[in-house]
């Protein structure tokens, strides 16, 4: 044994030691300072990484396992406490640079609001990108307190920069009433309390367009994912969400980057939404990597 | 701003200030005082009040906003620890007042036991009231170890002063072998293991009728509840239960008054259970106030 | 009264005092030492017997009480810390003790590797005997990391005891490629995600034959059993495995022996799996033991 | 291995398995229904036995092992929930018993009221009887919203039976005006805030004489026991207490029967109480039980 | 009974309930928007209220009750949420409003910066103004990552505004080099690692002076409080911050306000912090207000 | 930014990032295989480092800073699971690299047995090697239920290697009586219940000697240290376990190497184990790595 034998702090499981090999790369936003209910969702990238250990590296669904796949862990991106526009500039510029060398992003959340400059660093390379939306809530706040930086507009701000009839969210099953009509009123689509229904539906009408998947942990029930900020009963199950990221993997639609935000250990005391986290994780890799 | 302006404590989110233009009361009863097995329902109503904070104004379910409906949070009720009859008198002539002043009365609890004395205020009022209950447990035991007031009583002292034809139970799935005999033998209604679909059959029969709503948060199954003193396994979804306040709301019966109990903060580290009550809260004041 | 009227340690509710009179043995074989990921189900015996006094002692499912079977509970066996082997043949000797009584045994583990013990000396006197199993895992790994001995090698070793073609494993979502490539190759059944439909089209198959249960918790879904060492999302429903336990009840197979096991108590802060698993067990006492 | 080898259920560390041979009777009181603020201690002494399993054999403070004193476990008096006044006549007539037989007893609570019946029986043997009463709390109320029998009175009521200049209380920082003033008017011994020191002057006065010895285990700090109903910040460490214990051992007292009570799992997520309730009670077996 | 003897909401106990005649007001702060680690204190003030129903109303140290004071909860302030500038007006505003009639200001963080606009409000009135910060930290940051609005700055710009030379800070165990460097320079008092015996040196100095005393919960070492963002092995006890409690009520100083903060529930699994903070302020009550 | 400046992993706060020019190497050794109560230290190492972000980089009582010194985190040494034998083999080949690269080895654990293989490797390099062990426990078993590998035994084993008289344990509360015979019939020096105050009259006979200091974090009293498998009242404060470690800096000893072991972040919900454990760690590496 020599010493970078030695594991070399918490990357999640099977991840590739070479970046310039890897088609994905995983990376975490360890960001909450917007959060106005409970926070925590910051150490939510270090504890997926934590279990990841626990994980089978084989899939029963898709029947493939994570080495068919090289993904390299970045770790977390250094964002600055408490400063929310130097943040979303870093993460900009990070995924940028993935982009750049023509990798698959995937992220990890940190509150919600992290998915916003992702956006926007996506959608100068792919300008004909659409978002497809899995959460409880809304997110189409024009602002929260008059702060248009917060977790509750990243859906919002980013349905305005590359078009409301190009984002589509299901799950949905919290929000103003506003935000209900601003959808409506711009031709947004909002596929309430269900999921993997109206995804059959939509999928097909994405054929072969750059889509950027962004999953907030609780769109599942909170019987699924009691580890999160704002748990709402009512949700979805996580066969249900499995099903749903093995039915986007058996689409035409070209995923481009993905991330899963929310996961918040403090709330979590047997760490089983950090495990379904993980577990979601791999079949995101698996399923969806390969499709470039 | 002045002192008035400061948040008076923990009071239920939205809550009108003033009681005489209120439609509706919410209160608490916290005792658990006759509990055998787990207790800590006490503290239930002031944790229900404090996650309620985290909850949206609006129900994407009925698309009405809280502050379409007055309701005034009276507080919890001051009940003499370990007194059980003083406790239930003292219920039963708060929600006398609430009821002279023609409002709607909205209790949480506490043990069931406090649905007792509701039961008795209704019914003066009421002489051809019915209730529909949602619980995993039977509650018709005529004494528990030869003590008539026991949180496993209420609804069989209710029954036999309203008539048994007149309770209808939705969900059980745990009761004693005699329980379930007596209940067949009176002809009481008794739905086991289903809520749902076995309401929508009831609820065409009571159109009309004052109806009573009391719900045990143990109907839902431990997967969506584990905050509470007796978890049974087998429960109802979360969402099978809001479906049922709502098919409640859609019907044509007259919900005249309503209750939640069992929530125990003490088995809820994660507060989803609590999380899920001040939801559930939310969609009875959206859709059962305004029936009257 | 007397002394021997004292509650004499921690028994499952409504055992019988008497050995020889019962029909039934339950004991515990509180082993977690092989385990890789998250130990500690070697607590969970005392844990489901501590909070089986919250039962109901009648089942709505079953129409039928405890007291209508005798079962014993003979403790937990007294196994050495560390030493796999030495624990492993203590249970095989136990459970040939209470087949030699001519009594049905139902355990508690523990890791799913006290099953392997169990196996052998069922096999003994059952040469016919049939598996059904359920899980998350394949569990059949030839060794975990060159060691036989392992909580991921049971059903493989009982597979290699009594052929393959006489195990059927249901709910099956994690394991290894080679694991499920070894159950294709040598005509195990495997059915993979789901329990309770799979299930009634085997039965029928098995009629007359006897038949070990073995469930492994984590079948459950982690929402109904978060108190696991390895949780794995995608799971069934309390309510599927309950239906399950009564498919089973209600077939023509014989049922000699059962056990359930991985219960963790450190990971069930609300006790809720502990609760779920008394409540189990008690339909497994009902519905199994008398069908010998 | 035979069937009476198994681990009979859950007993207290190297029990003695004849009650007749023994010298000591450890027995659990799992009664907590007059309790106002955090009930739970009906589950302590369980909880106790669980962890005595991680206990030392030997004493390093007093050079002696567990195997020279003989105790007999004789699990939890089967008390009736709710019921106080018949659940303090079994343990009075549990006690009376013990006492008959010669033996020393050693209870385990449990709310303090349990200590009530416990002194009646003592004091019917021995007329002389002194107290030893350790707590944070004086236990000297008359009764508790007009209810005599509660978790505040046992003292109180100790005293009056045995006489106040009898009772003699340490560590206490805790009560009611009225308590103090009583405990004054009447002469009884209260240290204030401290234990070790002040024991160490009463000590001598009572030679000779044969000593009921009662520990709250909320004398402790919440820092050193934060599993209990009622934390009080500004109490002694584990290490005073252990000294106390020691310091009665090397006196020239005669302790004939004692007890530990209000150790509260549920407020004890790391088991820290419990595992110290289980050192204290070796202790108190190594260092009083040879005394008589 | 009537409507307005129902337990209104959340309140200290014995709250007097008329504002006018108070001699003290109790506030909380609900703010921990600034707090780079482990945030949560923003839910510190509800629960220390909501504990405090289980404290004594009498203070065996100072042989007073709380009804000899009248003391006013007015609730939370209702700060927006992560506007640091404009939460920090709006203390600084109320707490001016407590002043101008000429009331004591006892305030609950929050996070320690809401210390910061009370001292400019105590200054405005106060113009000799001296402070006692007891804290395991020197807030003196100038900034914090270039934000000079956080958690780590506040008694920085306190020393700043009043003069270095009338702050006096105790139990200080953790800091930048910088900050200590700083205090020397100025001039600014820090006790080191303990708080009664050099406060026992300081307190005849400020004789006769108007102080205000900030205390941070973590001035305690974590065995006495780990429910609070930034735990420090090596504090004191709560024992000697009792004790330090009285010493300033026995001195000769003129304490004209008060606060308590950085109490976080999310840590404090056994509620023993809460408790805790709740008898401190019932000493703090008891012993200061009435110096005025 | 560039994707090295990304957070790699989970190290600790200010580690150097380049190992040869470091002049310590801290290693994590994830082993609790060998435990016989409560497993769960192997994941100590990671949760220390996840939380040793919260830590003020500056020592206030060593008036150092952690820049001062540079300490290359090398992760945990990837042990495989279950296997004692040749996990130990692993730990002495990692840590006589270390030597050899004429380093000061920082070793955390994982359970006590880790530290046998580390004591092997300094041996051969320092054979007048002297070992200061403070724990609650003896650890000087031969073996524990026949099994050799344990960790009951590891200062038994490094005792017969460098010779008893060559060890100096402190603290030691627990063991078996014979453990306590055997130090003593072999000149063994065992200083009971204390720390510092033996450790001042050992330290000048140890004067420019080469020592390792191995603590378990179990020679804190559980209200220290809550978060580790034995809990054993009694113990020492961490402001003690502070001052030693000071004490030791200031002596005349040659410390060259050390570890920190039994942290189990499972039982630590708080996490002011790990907090403590973080902060320790900072004072070993500010007080002893310039020894050298």
């Amino acid at each position: 044994m020599r010493f970078d034998e030695a594991y070399q702090g918490n990357v999640f499981i099977k991840s590739h030691q070479n970046f310039e090999e890897s088609e994905a790369v995983l990376y975490g936003m360890p960001m909450d300072w917007t959060v106005s209910f409970r926070p925590g969702s910051r150490f939510g990238p270090a504890r997926i990484r934590e279990v990841s250990v626990g994980l089978e590296e084989y899939s029963a669904y898709l029947d493939r396992e994570l080495e068919e796949v090289k993904y390299y862990d970045a770790g977390d991106i250094p964002l600055p406490f408490g400063n929310a526009q130097r943040s979303l500039d870093m993460i900009e510029d990070f995924v940028g640079q993935i982009l750049a060398a023509d990798k698959f992003p995937l992220g990890m959340g940190g509150e919600h609001l992290v998915t916003w400059p992702v956006i926007r660093a996506m959608y100068k390379k792919y300008p004909d990108l659409a978002i497809i939306h899995m959460d409880a809530h809304t997110d189409l706040r024009e602002n929260y307190e008059g702060e248009p930086l917060s977790h509750s507009t990243p859906i919002r701000k980013a349905a305005e920069l590359i078009g409301p009839q190009n984002v589509f969210s299901f799950g949905i099953r919290s929000g103003m009433k506003e935000e209900f009509q601003w959808a409506k009123e711009v031709g947004m689509y909002i596929a309430k309390f269900e999921v993997l229904e109206p995804l059959k539906e939509i999928l097909p009408k994405l054929a072969g367009r750059p889509v950027y998947v962004t999953i907030d942990i609780d769109v599942l029930d909170p019987a699924h994912a009691p580890g999160t900020g704002t748990v709402d009963a009512g949700g979805i199950t996580s066969r249900e969400l499995l099903a749903s990221i093995h039915e986007i993997a058996k689409s035409d639609i070209k995923v481009v980057g993905a991330d899963l935000v929310e996961v918040a250990p403090i709330y979590d005391p047997s760490e089983q939404t950090a495990n379904t986290a993980s577990k979601l994780l791999r079949e995101m890799i698996l399923g969806w990597v390969q499709k470039k």
